[in-house]
Order: C-alpha cells, then sequence, then structure tokens
C-alpha cells in the first residue's frame, strides 16, 4: 500500500493471467479497484466465469457489460473460423476490431460515473505484439482522448491509462503475480477451453502461457483438459 | 455523387435529426452506407424506431447493437433523473459518460470488418456545446488514435472520422437536410418522446428543435404528442 491509498481506479478484466495480474498490481498499488469485464460473446465463455472467481478471491466488485461483438463479426474468437494451433505471421486472425478501443471506452465511462481517474489494462506488447491496439503509442492515443471525452478529464482531472504489464515479458508477468499471490489455477488464457474451463495446452496461447511458467520458474498451476 | 462513389462510409444513426442529415450527406458525397445505432437502455426508445424508419426510407442496412449502459448508470438519458425542461448551464445531466467514445469505437470495429476507412457522427458544437464529446479536439483525437488502433489504419488507411454538422447552427442543418429531401417526420429528437415517437414540445432538445425550423424558414413536420 502506498499514499494514493483510496483512489478508485477501474480494472479490466478478462479471467486470463494478464488482467488477475494487473489487477493485483493495482491493488498492491493501493487503489480501491472496481472490475469491469465484457460479455462480448466471445467462445471461451469459461473466461468470465474465471473472472468471477479472480475478483471474488480479491475481493474487488466485478461488473459484467454485455455487448455481442458477434453481430459486427470478424474475428477467429467471436466468429466459426479455426483458432489457429501454430503462430502466424502479422496480426493474428484472433484479432477482434477495435476490441481494446471498445473495451477501454466502457471502462472510461464505468469510470466516469464512479468518479475514477485511473484505469487498468493488462495489455503486452511484447508476446503479442501482433495486435496493433496493445501499443503504447495506441494507450498514449487512448489517454488523450479520455481526458478530451470526458467531464472529468475537461475539468481537468489527469485521467490515466496504466499499463503495468506492458513491457514485461510472460515469464515476469507472472513472477510479479506470484510474488502478489495471484491463484492463476483460477484463471483462463486458453482460445479454447472447455466449459470447466481446462485448457487446451495446444494454442498460441496455452503455449506462451506454458512457456511463461517454465522460464519464470514459477509451478504451473494451469488446469489442463 | 462525386468521385467518392463505391467508398464505403459508417454511419452512426440515433433516430434524431442531426445523423439523418448526416446519413443523407454521406450519401450525396457518394459514399456506400452502413448504418449503425446503439440500443443502449435509452428512455426514449422510439429513437431507434425512427434510426429504422429513416435508414429503410434512405435504402441503407442498419445494425443495431445491444449495449445496456443503464449497467453503468450516470446519466438522465439512462437513468430515473427528471430531464430537465429549463437550459442548464455547463454541461447537462443528459450526458451519457463516454457515450461518444463508445458509439465511435463499435462504428470503427464495424468499418474495420466492412473494410471500411470513413466513418459520419452528427456531432455538433454549435447547439450542443455542453457535451466534451461533440468537440473538434475530440474528434480529432478519436481519428488519431482510430489509424493506430486498427489493422488497417496500421497498414496506411487514412481513417477519417467525418463530422459534416459539426459547425453549423440547427437551422443550417436542417436547410441542409430538406435541399436533399430528408423526410424530418420520421425523426425523433425529443428526450421523452411516447411509444408513437410523438414529441413533448418542451424539453431542451424539442425547443432547440422547434427554433431551428423557425429559423431555417422550414415547415415543421415534428409530430408532436
Amino acid at each position: 500500500m502506498n499514499t494514493e491509498t483510496n483512489k478508485k481506479a477501474v480494472v479490466l478484466v478478462s479471467g486470463g493471467l494478464d488482467s488477475a495480474t494487473t489487477l493485483a498490481m493495482a491493488i498492491g498499488d493501493g487503489f480501491q479497484c472496481f472490475a469491469i469485464a465484457v460479455d462480448y460473446g466471445q467462445r471461451h465463455r469459461s473466461e468470465l466465469d474465471a473472472a468471477k472467481r479472480v475478483t471474488s478471491s480479491m475481493g474487488v466488485s466485478l461488473k459484467v457489460l454485455s455487448l455481442d461483438l458477434r453481430q459486427i463479426g470478424g474475428s477467429a474468437l467471436t466468429d466459426d473460423i479455426d483458432v489457429p494451433v501454430d503462430e502466424t505471421e502479422g496480426i493474428p486472425v484472433t484479432y477482434v476490431p477495435a476490441r481494446n478501443t471498445i473495451m477501454l471506452s466502457l471502462a472510461l465511462g464505468y469510470a466516469e460515473v464512479l468518479g475514477a481517474n485511473d484505469l487498468f489494462i493488462g495489455v503486452n506488447a511484447v508476446d503479442y505484439s501482433g495486435y496493433p491496439d496493445c501499443r503504447p503509442e495506441f494507450i498514449q492515443a487512448f489517454q488523450t482522448l479520455a481526458r478530451l471525452a470526458t467531464k472529468t478529464g475537461i475539468e481537468g482531472a489527469d485521467i490515466t491509462i496504466h499499463t503495468p504489464l506492458i513491457y514485461l515479458t510472460k515469464s515476469e508477468i507472472i513472477k510479479k503475480g506470484a510474488e502478489l499471490g495471484v491463484n492463476y489455477s483460477q484463471t483462463v488464457s486458453c482460445y479454447q477451453a472447455n466449459e470447466q474451463g481446462k485448457a487446451c495446452g495446444k494454442c498460441d496461447s496455452c503455449r506462451i502461457r506454458r512457456d511463461g511458467f517454465k522460464a519464470a520458474g514459477v509451478p504451473d498451476s494451469t488446469r489442463y483438459a
């Protein structure tokens, strides 16, 4: 806990490893956290169950907003396109159009209602560099937008988008989370986890996660199918 | 029709006078238009019926995305706060937190799926200057964000946010729309229209609209209750 205790923050959570670590870091920094998850019609529905487990175990309230992105389509994560098992060049087919822009916009609206000037999102520019909306310049542009877009912003509040994971490798993220006591068995990263939230162990996301635990020297508590 | 014929554009529509005019202007500029409306739990539900009438009469497809902003609250338009009948100083209580940020984000996702680089939104900085997310600097910041946020943007597409109404007065908007043949009786501006889409004639929005018709010298076809 630092001097920022009692400052409110909105934290985007997905049920995955990165956002669980981000939430633990925001709490560690002394923020009073309000989690928000978006039910956007993702195929990996067990992520939302994971988001509930993670926030509940950290004593944080979770707001789940429904927004069916399948209505606009365009991604393997929301459409009936096969999730790739091998790494692909460039921007992955699992990229959801404008996803982080949409998620951050919703978080911004919630922050304004709560009177929070701080938003946390667990984007990472190292392991997932194929996504345009995970890059620092995107986050910087969103922060500029947020200060112009809101009543609090134009009244002078320094709305800040925190991305504590942005330059960390997966193993550094896992080390950090392990230090903060994150229970990673509660999280789901797999793109095609089963209904019990058990991971396939084969997709890109599973592979990156497993390698991360290995490199961090932290026991892999992932529940595999 | 100009040389831009067959260029796709996503146009945000609300069922109101401004967005109907914006849509007519985008069509007039030769864009192949795809309309998007957001069902955000607005109290004035008849707006969505109006959006269907307006787009249908202009031969444009309409996608309605459901997103229940009542879950995050904070505005007279989504909460049980009385809609003011008199003008208020500063930012009106009818301001929906981050609304245009959210709407533009959804439009951006849809544009990326369609392969459209042009977005139209009927914001206006003259008659509604109390809203932070109707100002030119907000739109400029969103355009910067959009180019960084998307696959098409980082591949070099000049994603453009068009705001043809931004510096027009209400009467200039109505004159322009009347020239383009917009049937304003199909539109609903009233914050508390009844189920048949008939306007109260008393709220801020009704007053600005009625004065606009008067100043434009265009017969007011608004259906009043």
